[in-house]
Formats: structure tokens, sequence, C-alpha cells
């Protein structure tokens, strides 16, 4: 056993499952009671309190993202969106949030004013209020770092393991720009491309789509945030029960990020994205939940089904590729960006 | 104006909240709805929301004490009672929260384990349940870091603002012990005294006082954590409005503390503490709500009261030395310890 951390127990996939849920979680859930409908050792994107008949939902992140501004946000608007989208793919239509600064001793207050400006941008959009929050100013850190939390109302607990036979499995836009966009930032190499992080909150895409087939047609959902698709739609199907079948021809990329991610020998299902909801259907309404998304962008598709087969543990995803062989979609061991979000 | 941020502007005193103010609080209180009750301009222990009529208080924490383990406590056990304290002083009962870790890479998981004993143990005795969290493993970091968050329903919404003329003004035990044991562990001198941090949750105190006096009677708590009862009393009687008249004699400080304080210079007044409220009740419950605090801890003590003055912005609270003569207390630039918290 590995007696000393490394930043793979971190990095959002099955390795971090493992540390999770052996060091962590099972110690940490001792305190469960008759309000709590949704706990911690679902390992869902919230919890869930029921607060005489409503449904709380309440999530927390921390956002260590280095560099803090990147091509298409910063860590001020990473972490309003984080926190929406994690309450929106339990249901939950955001209502407040915290904000923990933690800022490192000789940090510059016009920086500062920069991204606290790109957080109550955010927050004014998406209609979240910040009612809470803590600073902190400490030596011995190398940059700014935000925790944030946040609590919505459910309009229905949408559980990231309700997926059915035969569901159809969307996806709103092109994956893998936000994480090409933070290696990028990282300057670990040069590429002459326009690559920006898709940082964005969902919860409007999804209330549309709610609004257009009824809460009773969304099962399941999930935002593929560190360890991408692969991670988020492996976490789906082993929850469920059933395998899914994506087909990689509808998986939608985009030109800049197919091209990098061949340079790199980096798989885009395996980055991470920060304004993606994965959004499981019941088969019926597929065109409709699509048409709507694609309002939202032209770039969203309908990428795969779940099919009526039992999954097989790590082995739940079955990718169709572009020649029509099959293979697995493989969970990836950790994300393979360091603080991408 | 400082462009670069220093210890200072995180510690608790007069020149964070000035920082806070005109950087921060001002900025992000951009959405504010009908069901905002308290928000972040209060700048009170947590923010309160109406759910349908029910209070329910929002509070946020990072914890970035230094070292992570000190006599009395650990970074897991203070994490569980900054969150629950925060919503005890509002009048909320600790309902559920949130832990957020951020661990350097290289850390040991032994060491993890034990804090999150402490975090599990802890919260497992106060009943609050931990319903979501995250974990970041990052480099360039010098010790763990939590942050956490935490919801409560308030029995009665108490305002940090709350006091009125005559109030009396009570503590429940003995001051600074939690800064004194997190300085001497800091190892910055020795000194033979045995110090222990104060840390504990102090929900079922202010809940056994509102039982035995009634909530109505309650008019305005405030746990003085940075910058000590000098920090909380001055911030209490500047948002009511009245000076408050303290008697130096009345304040308890255990033997050690006192010696250790005038060795160093550094009032006790001044020292966080992380197991205090201050308690401002009416002036006809004070016997019966001092009754109920000592039955927790003898030391407990009515130590001063509201006078019908109207304040003076910075200089509200007036102490009654030992020699009867008087001296305002001031509020503390910042906490005398770094990372006390």
């Amino acid at each position: 056993m590995d007696k000393k951390i490394n930043l793979s127990f971190g990095a959002g996939g099955q390795k971090m499952e493992e540390f999770l849920r052996k060091h962590i979680i099972g110690k940490l859930d001792v305190c469960k009671n008759e309000k709590c409908l949704v706990g911690l050792d679902k390992m869902d994107d919230a919890g869930v309190l029921d607060i005489d008949g409503k449904k709380l939902a309440f999530t927390a992140d921390s956002f260590t993202v280095d560099p803090i501004f990147f091509p298409g946000g910063s860590i001020g608007k990473l972490s309003v969106c984080g926190i929406v989208n994690d309450l929106a793919v339990m249901g939950a239509k955001p209502l407040a949030m915290s904000l923990s600064l933690i800022i490192p001793s000789g940090f510059d207050v016009d920086e500062l004013e920069k991204v606290i400006k790109d957080v109550a941008n955010t927050a004014k959009k998406v209609r979240i209020s910040i009612i809470c929050g803590d600073t902190k100013v400490v030596e011995g850190l190398d940059n700014l770092m935000i925790s944030a939390s946040g609590i919505g109302i459910c309009e229905k607990v949408v559980k990231d393991s309700g997926a059915r036979a035969r569901d159809k499995i969307l996806i709103n836009g092109s994956v893998a720009n936000h994480g090409f966009a933070v290696l990028l930032a990282q300057k670990k190499f040069e590429f002459e491309g326009n690559i920006q992080s898709d940082v964005a909150p969902v919860w409007e895409i999804v209330e549309a789509v709610a609004k257009e087939i009824g809460w009773e047609n969304i099962h399941a959902m999930k935002d593929p945030t560190r360890g991408g698709i692969s991670e988020a739609l492996n976490e789906m199907a082993i929850k469920s029960g059933y395998v899914f079948e994506i087909e990689e021809k509808k998986i939608p990329v985009n030109e800049s990020i197919r091209a990098l991610s061949e340079i790199l020998g980096i798989s885009p299902y395996d980055m991470s994205n920060e304004g993606k909801v994965l959004m499981v259907v019941d088969k019926s309404y597929e065109k409709e939940a699509l048409r709507v998304m694609k309002e939202f962008d032209e770039s969203a598709n309908s990428i795969g089904e779940v099919k009526k087969e039992k999954s097989l543990g790590n082995l739940s995803v079955v990718l169709k590729t572009k020649e029509n062989s099959f293979r697995y979609l493989q969970r990836p061991l950790g994300d393979p960006v360091p603080r991408v979000c």
C-alpha cells in the first residue's frame, strides 16, 4: 500500500475512488439521519437532505487550478460554475453558495480583484447568491485557492445511478476543451491554435430540457470534469448496473482539440470539461432533448445508449469506434493534467 | 494603499474587515433575492435563507492551522467545531456539513487517517452528517488544509447585532486557550505549563441555555475566534449601536494562560478561542443562563452589560479594569498568532 499521497490520489479517476473509499468516505459516513436522502457513500455530485418535504442539494468543491487565469476563464468563474453544475446535474436549481479564499501572502490585490469580479459576474448571471464565506492569508502556498459550496432545491432528485435499459445518452457540446486549455496555459509546450476552456454554468440547459421533456424523463446526469467523459460514463454505467454503448463518431470533438489530442497522444475522452452535462433520457424523448440542447450549442449530440446487458464492474462502457470495431472505454487512473480544476 | 496582501489581511481584526469590505464583500454581494434573510454584507457568523418558512443558516470556513495537531485537538476536530459553532451562534441546530481536503503531495496516509478519525468522532458526537466534499492533492503546499461548510435550521435567527440596552453579557469559560496552545505548538519558545486548546462544539450549551430561558431572551451571540473576545465584543457592540461595559475581574482567564500572557506581553483578550460563546441575554435571565453555563464549565461567568449609551465606532467596548479605572478594549489589528485556525 502507498503510504504517501501522490497527485494521482486526487486526480478524479479510479485510483482516487479507491483512495477515497478506503481512507475517507467509509470513515466519515458516520452520522446519517432520516433527513439524509443521498449521503456521502453514494459519491454523487451532491448530497441531498429532506427539509420538510423540500429536497435540498448540498455540494462542495475546492479549486486549485493553476494558472488561475486561462483562455476562456479563471479560477473565479470556475468556482461558481463548478458549484452550479454539481447542483444542476442533481436536478437542483442553484440557490446560494459560499466562497472561501485561501490567499498566499504577497498576492497582488489587483489580481484578487480580477478573480472576485469573475466570481461576481458569473454568480449574477446564474442568479446564485453568495451568502457566506471566509478568507485566510497564509505563507507556504504557491497560488490562490478557492473553496466553495452550494445549496439548491431539487426539482427532482436526479441520481447519477438512474440510467435504465434503452435510455439515450446526450452531451451538450464538444469535449475536452477545459483540460487542453489549462494544459496549454501551463505552458508545457507550444501549440498554434485557439483552444478556450468551456467553463460555463449548465443549469439553464438542464432546466430547458426538463421543461421540454419533463423531469421524469431525465433519468441520470453527470458533469464530466476530472477524468473526462471516460470517467463520468463509467461511473454512471457501473452505478446503474447496465452497459453503456457509445458511438465514437458521434462524440463531438472540435478540430483543434482533435489535432492537439493526436499530437500529444492524450485521449480527449479522458480530459476534463467544465461546461458539459451528460444526460441520460428516456429513449422516446431523445429528439426533443437534443433539439433543445442544440439551441444552446449546435455541436450537442446524442452519443449512445444504455444497453439491457448488465455492466461488468470497470468494463462497463463499450466504445463503437469509427472503424466499427468495439473496445472498452476505460476509466482513466487519473486526469492527465494536474491542477485542472 | 497596500498592493500586496499580507498576513494581517486575513488575521480577523480591523484591518481584515476593511480589506474584506473594500475588495471582496461589496463586490460579491450582487445577487440577493427575497429568500436571503441575512446576507454577506452583514458579516455575521452565517448567512440565513428562507426555505418555505424554515430559516436555513449556511456558513463556511477554511482551516489552515499549523501545526495540524496541537494540545487539545487537531485540524480535524477544529473543522467540525468551527462549522458547528458558527451555526450555533446563529441560533441554528447543526444539520449537515461538507468537508473539502486540500492535501499536499507526499502527505502521509497515516497522518491523514488520524485527521479523518478526529473529524468523524467530532461529527458523530454533535450529530452533524457529513454529506458532501471534495479532495484535491497539490504540489506547492506546506501542509494539509481543510475547507468546510455547514447548514442548520435556526430555532431563532440570532444576529450578532441584536444586543439591547441593559442586556447582560456571558461567556461559557476561560479565554485564550486555543490561541496560546497553537502558539506553543508552533514552538516559538519554551513554556512549562499545560495549555490545551479549548476546541469544542458549543451547540449543546446554547441549546441548554435557550431551553432554560427561552430563545426570545437570547438577543445576540458570537464565537470569539480570530482576534479573541476583543474583536468579537467590539463587532457586537458596533453592530448593536450600544456601548458594552466589561468588568475585567470577571473575565475568566486560567492561571497558566495569565502567566504566559504576562511573559509574552500578549493580551488574552486578543487571543482566539474555539469552544467559547459570548451570549447577550435579557438582564432578567442572567442568573438562569449562567447557572446552565456553569453546569458545563464552572469558570463560565457574566462579564458585563450593554449600556444605554450609543456606541462610538471603534471605541465601543469599555473595560473596567481591576484597579477600577476605565479604558477602551480596542479591536486588535489582527490576531497575534498566524495560522491559528
